[in-house]
């Protein structure tokens, strides 16, 4: 039984993902379907990127991961299936599959634009059920990649920001905030130790103009309830939290503004 | 394996669905149960009504689908299966089932009354469970409808408003607002071309009390962004979209308000 | 085919619950996974114990159930597997289980500490992923609860509020309020029964320090639109609704208030 995954920027009121089940189903009945999430800001490719990036590397080897924040649907932007050394991506050539990609090993992009292999009517509004929803049953089925169209060079590699760290100070950015209201940053606990930073140490934490002092913990219960941590998330980011509460709501933290480390004795 | 779909008012935070999910699967465990979605306004039938006909043209042959918007639940509303063309739509007799099922082809339609189809114990809060999802897993499994109650001729069958022409415009009605914020008439591309509209042509839209000229388009990136414009979407019905932004909170536009569309030109 | 619920307080954003599939179906590729909710309130133990009551005992034998409402994640408390006569339960020890199970007649309950059955990496900070879920799929497998630890007598069980009979009134409190905003009780109808309360009856019914005077129906269709009245609910509680609409609303009842019953004559 192969593995078809499928994220998007649909929400859960609409016949859309629906519509994509069932062309899976239609074209390969034996495809096991898992959604990891359609609750994607509306048009957030980076959200969507590191939503994608968390959930792929615990899905089996070969499944096929279609994703769609598709802001370009229509126009000129091209579909692709990437291929990687675990399994294999398709969606929008927008750099929304490309952190995910990375993280398995790309082999080889295509372009998909072989009609035989999508819809016999394709819309210009939704390609995740005329272009996508196909192409990814028919690979979970063994059609090969190259089948789809011819691979390419120039796709879009979105250039995340990647944390910097000077005069002892780690600067990120607030990468996602997830529904218990953890505000999850683009920093490493590798970015942290090779700036001397370990676990049981206080950190000064600067989030927008707030600064805070924080334990740097293992576990939300470390701390009492309501109190605020730092501790490495389950996506192996540093992120602030509040045991039991909210830190988004308490610190009003907005994905995008800065997120900065250092000691807590240095200031 | 056959496939069932799910389509309600429950919402997502009750064991309701999951109830039914159960059930299906006790009776027949090789069922493979599709959400279309569970986010249908409270008690607004048309409403489900379209997202069903939207979707359900893409699962496959044979699929049951069940759905459940179902105010009338204990009283004395029938418990129905329609069986069409292409497959089987279990729900209640209040018109939920017909847009879809009128699509279909409408072969028959069945009372189901007959209690060896039931759970033992039928509540007369949650006919989902103890009527409906037993009666889809046992057609699923292949049982015919006719062993489930008889024929009759008297089923419930909505009239949906039909768009008008009248005067070089024609007049329909706001019939969903998706999770996008589009808002999609009752309009078809056909009762646009019937009235000499095509691509390409500047639109007059009458949307309540605001009056919009709006470029008739293929795709939403055809216009800068924020930018407003009337295309065809995803379920073949003229839309009014804004371009990365949401139409329904730009022009403040609610379900079953009238929507009028003539040549710009024209006024 | 097996069947692996999982429930949680996750809610849909996140890629929490897709990962717990992933590891599921790493393990077990022929599971069957079905949602209960992952809308529990944030760390509402109560709540969630209670959906998972509701549902479960729909589910075929030998289901194997996961919840993860987990406040205490990464800190001392155990997780656990509960075997009951109809199945197995997967979770934290710190009572989220044990309704569901003692409905079911616990069998023994483990203690999960051998890490053979653990991801090779385990977070403090989500058991879900790491202990809980590849647990259900070993033991959804075959493997006997007996190889994951050794049985504990020590588990923690929560004491909920039973509902008590004084002077004519039945005294309990809210339980849930539904996505309908129906306000679901922890009275079953047996214990209105034993005071002398049946269907038909007016019943005055206390909310907070609301007074109502209500009918006692079968269904919610018995009375006009936007009537409130009381009936059994789908899980076998008494509760308050309004004919198509919402009593929550109108009523303004919170979760954990007090809701008496006594007959409307007796006062």
């Amino acid at each position: 039984m192969s593995v078809i995954t499928l994220l998007s920027d649909f929400g859960s009121k609409d016949p859309y993902v629906a519509e994509m089940k069932a062309v899976i189903l239609s074209i390969n009945s034996e495809a096991s379907v898992v959604d990891i999430t359609h609750e994607v800001d509306k048009f957030n490719i980076r959200m969507g990127a590191f939503i994608l990036a968390s959930a792929t590397p615990y899905f089996p080897p070969n499944t096929v991961h279609v994703a769609v924040v598709d802001p370009g649907v229509g126009t000129k932007r091209r579909s692709i299936i990437v291929e990687t050394k675990r399994g294999f991506y398709v969606g929008p050539d927008n750099g929304l599959l490309m952190l995910a990609a990375q993280k398995e090993g790309i082999i080889k992009v295509y372009h998909i634009d072989n009609p035989k292999y999508m819809l016999s009517r394709v819309s210009r509004t939704f390609h995740g059920r005329d272009i996508f929803a196909p192409a990814a049953a028919h690979l979970a089925a063994g059609t090969g990649p190259s089948e789809f169209g011819p691979a390419i060079q120039d796709y879009v590699f979105p250039e995340f920001v990647k944390p910097q760290a000077r005069e002892g100070e780690v600067v990120g950015e607030v990468l996602h905030i997830d529904d218990f209201g953890n505000i999850v940053s683009n920093i490493s606990v590798e970015d942290l130790q090779s700036e001397g930073f370990h676990k049981g140490d206080s950190l000064l934490v600067r989030l927008g103009d707030k600064t805070l002092i924080l334990q740097f913990c293992s576990a939300y219960g470390e701390v009492p309830d309501g109190t605020a941590l730092a501790l490495v998330g389950s996506s192996d980011f540093i992120e602030v939290a509040l045991n039991q509460g909210s830190a988004s709501k308490t610190f009003k933290a907005e994905v995008g503004e800065p997120f900065r480390i250092s000691g807590a004795a240095s200031n």
